[in-house]
């Protein structure tokens, strides 16, 4: 209370110190943010702002333009992430069709585009459209015959290889954070973690033409997941704009979580399934009013992708199906073993993917990525060019394994035998008998299902973008049009059975093959993702009915159980775990019996936990610690005797903060005494200048009682966003909890490695 | 360590309070849970059902049903509350119709039923139906002329003040807890608070009679959140057929925010926009197990419902529209006018209902309630019937506002002029000029948006069942319709105006009323209640179709700006906080500056904080202390001198211990000594026994040093649903914050009345 005027001075020259410190309240790569800190901050900020928009219009002005940037930025995502979409699909498109071939008119034109503006386009005209030129009629001037058949099945592997050595090449050199589908890596950037340069400017211009690249090599690989993860580098590009998103790590990963909305959005066309994919399987924090600005964020960007108009059908949806015959009870069983495939097809592929990359981990495989992904390009151009199926890119294929057999339709999978004299309308045409055409058709596709699941478990990982929903859909929709068929043809030849009898009667349409291949896809991407809510509307927003919501649950129930009796994680956590980055997932239980005590550091016979002490530790001291130790930071006990606890400092703030005095001010010295505490007492004259540092202290650090259950402070430590927890009894400190202690307490529970929890 | 024969036995006599009490662990009427023990509980539970599973294979099977109990009690909450949905539908048909004749070839059919059997059904001889007599035509043989108006007017209001005498005398005598939507008490109960009989089952019977009466009454109000009450009452019941959800308050929860999806997916046949209003307007706690499960049991509900089919056309919507033109970019100015007309409506109707709901309380006008329904009814019925629109249910009102004017409607509100040489499609009329039957639909209308407005303030919180959506669906489509038929006849005749020359040429189709009509609803729905994201799902379910949801969402977002610029809460907040109930809303931001210590009683100048010792204090002392203060729960300190806090005790756990010990063990009297601590100290032979009481204490309560800030505080509050937490400085115990102390502060910080928040 009594303050000397040499007091008063000291202290005035202390003062420098509660200026900003430079890079005070950043974090280190690799590092996982405080979620608490950074929303007081953001609140600070918020506070600030609106106090000062009394004073003055010009403020209140600025005032109001920070209330609406978080409109402004999810517009922009929106308008950006739809156009990129656009402009992938369709470069994609034309590069598909430079393996084949090429317009006469302009090179720039896809085989659809060429041939829109020729006059021939009557349906049947449209393969033998002259503008457009395969390379063997270019060439050697032959469209058919076994040597233009080996010209063009060797060209075709020649682009592949190209298109595939080109995009690994880029991502090596240029980004090698643009690989991979990038969805376990968003998910734990938006759980708080650090990864600098993984949704940077690099990253999203090499993704993006890589992803053109590697799509239109054909690899059995889908643009769905990387297109998550350029819409996040897109919402990371102008989160960078604004002082409130750039400077608060929080906030930022509320833009995230909705651009995450946007990137499936776009993918799919489906604006509501993609912000429920965001919430419940990409998001850690999502707060209700990001719901609302992802949904409007979504919404933005699916019609700037609609006015593109990529697809050629001014359709929002990738996939565009329409059915016109209800299902019935009986076929739910067909439906359940799609279910039960899908989650075979899930356990199978994460077992088989995550084995194969832990191996390229760890063996030397790892170290020529650039001949795997020439291997694997080149095995699968020679493989597919034979099939038709495999042939032709993944997307169109799923599109004609949706659709209805119409009485237009001129694929071999509509090749059915027709009853001559039928006067039925368009849309209701009575099962029929396959005809030759189907019978070879099921016999590519049992083909090409094969090819694609032993192809997908190599390509997924590659250091090459490289999505799985669309290998993981065209897997189950061969496998479901398959299924589908056979109950039809079933049905048809067997109508008198008493399971047919009552819906099948000769002459009705009552099995749709096409139903059953979405039935598939759903359980198959259900069984790899174990996605569910965002997956059943992601599905019923293609179909546009509520109809067939029921096929879609069931089977993607089915699947999830099937896939979960075999281990709980999806190929996303599984990823994440393979790559040992610190996620806390929200979905896992936590339900051993475990204490506090038992996870905390110090353990029994550690030495004791490094504190830092309020008011006699020296300057040096504290340089020692630092040096001894790489904690992340100290707690600050009023004394080592009684250890009661004040607060909490951060290793890099301390770092910082006392490389800042010893620069600022010449009066700090290695024997300065730090003080953490409000008023430091009086010291003699020679004494050197104190250092008061109680500004990075955090006064509040969060503690809990040794006898605390562990399944409470998993609780805490994934609602709050914790990074570290301390430990106390009656009072007293007794040790720490971090988060990567958390994870690795939870690791050794169900049996795995601990050591493979690497970050903090 | 050393144990003498005697401190053993002693012990051993202790031991009994090893046994589970009766009662702990349970909670009083009105108050709140505490969440994280719940959590830790059903942990507990589930654990040693895990274990005991592996001993036998009955043990086993019982751990399967245990596992599967979560989906039994879904699927029986859909289909109890589909078939209810149902059953309330039937029943409102037909005693609505009830109010204008009877059937006479069986007096259960509505007017409806009782002409489908009827031969001459052709569209136009609908109304002409011989079986279905109009009251008067069956007493006096007239249907027409002014002694049969009035004869039906009659008897119109009599039926009306028959239903309406017969709900408030029902809701009285037997289930208070029956009046109201619900969804405020439902939402304060999902945030973890105690109503005992409020999910009763006599209020699911007494609701479901008299939710059917005051519908068929004609009161202006609807059965969609009364239905929301009603799956909530299905949800308690089954939840109480399952020991894992009746003897677990969090568990309980989970079913009942499922149940809350379930009610509005049954009302509006909308399951997913069901599952969102939960998750946005309803729930608070909302793990995403549980969102899979409300979806299950939403699509359940919906589909029970279908298959009773009530609406009769086999649509699961309860509104199905069809819209065969797009909308124009030019329209969204009309439509964010509607938004601006919703925000208007939602803040002028909270404020005047409130204000009325506040004067009911507060005035002798509460005393009267039977009376307050009987005139309400009274005036609504003798005002509504000579205006045709607001006569029928308003159900079928917004039906027919919804609708677009097809080649084959009758309706006065489709009496265009049409062009005689017309050859177009069915679907694709042109615009045409409003012939006179529009004009009079018009002044109808207006009037009809006046009454509805009015008479809706006054009818919202009487001591009836009475829901707000159709309500304001109603104002909102009446308003937009008006709108719409005036862009119509705008573009009409002005068809060579710049806005309109690009778009409505003379014989487009360009301007739809009716989706006018739907954005209007929307608007006014969002104003009152501030949904956003599940309210633009529910009309994207009702339309089925992506295409408008662009309208949709710009009169949703500009509505819901306009009312927050008035006052953020929506109707359910407001009553919650007229009703004074502890809710803590996750949507409201805390952005004040003040710290725990501000916060925390006791405050400066109080008495000292009431705290047990560990090992000093008689039972009579604690008892005294019991009977002399009404706090919940004490602290449990070292000693008064260091207070160091071990842990916290509640009252009731407490009172009920003491109790229990001094019934069954004699050795237990006034002056023993109760023992906190794990080893009681050995004691003289001739002192009474001591009571041990540790099995009762919280040993890990949650605390927070006097630094943190507030916002800080709340979030943990809310994230945890902490009842109260513990305040500390450098290990020493300073004081408490509770639930109630947290909301007091928030409601002084908004400046409101702090005394408002009466419950703990």
């Amino acid at each position: 209370m009594v303050n000397t005027g040499e007091i008063n001075g000291s202290s005035n020259l202390m003062d420098f110190l509660d200026e900003p410190i430079p890079d005070v309240g950043t974090y280190e790569d690799f590092h996982t943010i405080d979620w608490l800190r950074e929303k007081s901050r953001d609140t600070d900020r918020h506070r600030k702002i609106t106090s000062k928009s009394k004073e003055s219009i010009w403020e209140f002005i600025k005032g109001l333009l920070e209330a609406w940037s978080g409109w402004v930025v999810m517009l922009l995502i929106g308008l950006l992430a739809g156009t990129l979409a656009g402009v992938i699909d369709l470069a994609v498109d034309w590069m598909t069709d430079l393996k084949e071939g090429i317009c006469l008119e302009g090179f720039w034109y896809s085989h659809e585009q060429c041939c829109w503006t020729s006059n021939e386009t009557t349906f049947d005209d449209r393969d033998k459209c002259p503008k457009w030129q395969k390379w063997s009629e270019l060439m050697i001037n032959q469209g058919e015959g076994p040597s233009a058949y080996i010209l063009n099945y060797f060209l075709y592997i020649l682009w592949a290889l190209l298109f595939a050595f080109l995009a690994v090449s880029l991502v090596r050199v240029f980004a090698p954070y643009a690989c991979g589908s990038g969805i376990p890596e968003i998910k734990t950037i938006l759980s708080g973690f650090i990864i600098r340069g993984y949704l940077g400017k690099w990253t999203l211009l090499i993704k993006t033409v890589t992803l053109v690249l590697v799509v239109s090599s054909g690899l059995s690989l889908g643009k769905e997941g990387p297109s998550v993860h350029v819409a996040c580098c897109c919402g990371n590009l102008f989160s960078s704009l604004f002082s409130k998103y750039s400077k608060n790590e929080a906030k930022r990963r509320e833009v995230l979580s909705a651009a995450a909305a946007v990137g499936v959005s776009v993918a799919f066309g489906a604006p509501i399934g993609g912000v429920l994919f965001s919430l419940e399987e990409v998001s850690y924090y999502f707060p209700l009013k990001t719901l609302w600005r992802s949904f409007f964020a979504a919404l933005v960007a699916a019609f700037t992708l609609r006015s593109i108009n990529p697809f050629g059908n001014s359709r929002l949806v990738l996939f565009y199906v329409e059915y016109h015959t209800p299902w019935y009870m009986a076929e739910l069983f067909p439906f359940i073993l799609l279910g039960v495939f899908g989650g075979l097809w899930g356990t199978l592929f994460i077992r088989c993917n995550i084995a194969w990359c832990r191996r390229r981990k760890t063996t030397s495989l790892g170290k020529y990525p650039v001949l795997e992904v020439i291997a694997v390009t080149a095995i699968t151009a020679i493989i597919a060019y034979p099939n038709p199926y495999t042939r032709r890119s993944t997307s169109e294929l799923i599109s004609e394994l949706f659709n209805d057999c119409g009485a237009l339709e001129s694929s071999q999978l509509c090749d059915y035998i027709n009853d001559l004299n039928m006067t039925r309308p368009v849309d209701d045409i009575p099962d029929r008998p396959a005809g030759p055409g189907v019978y070879t058709a099921m016999w590519q596709l049992a083909l090409a299902l094969i090819f694609k699941i032993i192809i997908t478990i190599f390509t997924f990982g590659m250091k090459i973008p490289s999505g799985l929903f669309i290998p993981s859909i065209a897997v189950g929709a061969i496998a479901g049009r398959i299924v589908g068929v056979g109950v039809e043809q079933l049905a048809y030849h067997n109508h008198d059975w008493i399971i047919f009898r009552n819906w099948c009667r000769p002459g009705a349409d009552c099995v749709t093959p096409g139903l059953y291949a979405m039935v598939g896809a759903a359980a198959c991407l259900g069984g790899v993702t174990r996605m569910t809510v965002s997956l059943v509307v992601i599905m019923f927003e293609l179909t546009g009915g509520l109809e067939y919501i029921v096929p879609l649950m069931a089977a993607a129930v089915t699947s999830k159980w099937v896939a979960d009796a075999f281990g709980k994680e999806g190929i996303y956590e599984a990823h994440i775990h393979l790559k040992g980055y610190p996620f806390l997932d929200v979905k896992d239980e936590f339900t051993h019996r475990t204490l506090a005590t038992d996870v905390m550091r110090p353990r029994r016979g550690e030495p004791p936990l490094s504190v830092l002490t309020q008011d006699n530790m020296t300057v040096e001291d504290v340089e020692t610690l630092i040096k001894d130790t790489d904690y992340n930071g100290f707690p600050v006990v009023v004394s080592r005797d009684s250890e009661r606890l004040i607060g909490f400092a951060q290793r890099r703030e301390l770092i910082i903060a006392i490389k800042n005095a010893r620069q600022r001010h010449d009066g700090v010295v290695s024997n300065s005494i730090i003080y953490f505490t409000e008023d430091p007492p009086e010291l003699p004259a020679n004494s050197p200048h104190p250092l008061k540092l109680r500004r990075i202290l955090n006064l509040s650090p969060f503690t809990v009682t040794d006898h605390t259950p562990m399944e409470t402070v998993v609780d805490i430590f994934r609602k709050l966003g914790l990074r570290q927890c301390l430990v106390t009894r009656s009072g007293r400190l007794l040790g720490i909890i971090t988060k990567k202690d958390v994870l690795r307490h939870m690791a050794q529970m169900a049996n795995q490695d601990p050591e493979s929890i690497m970050f903090n």
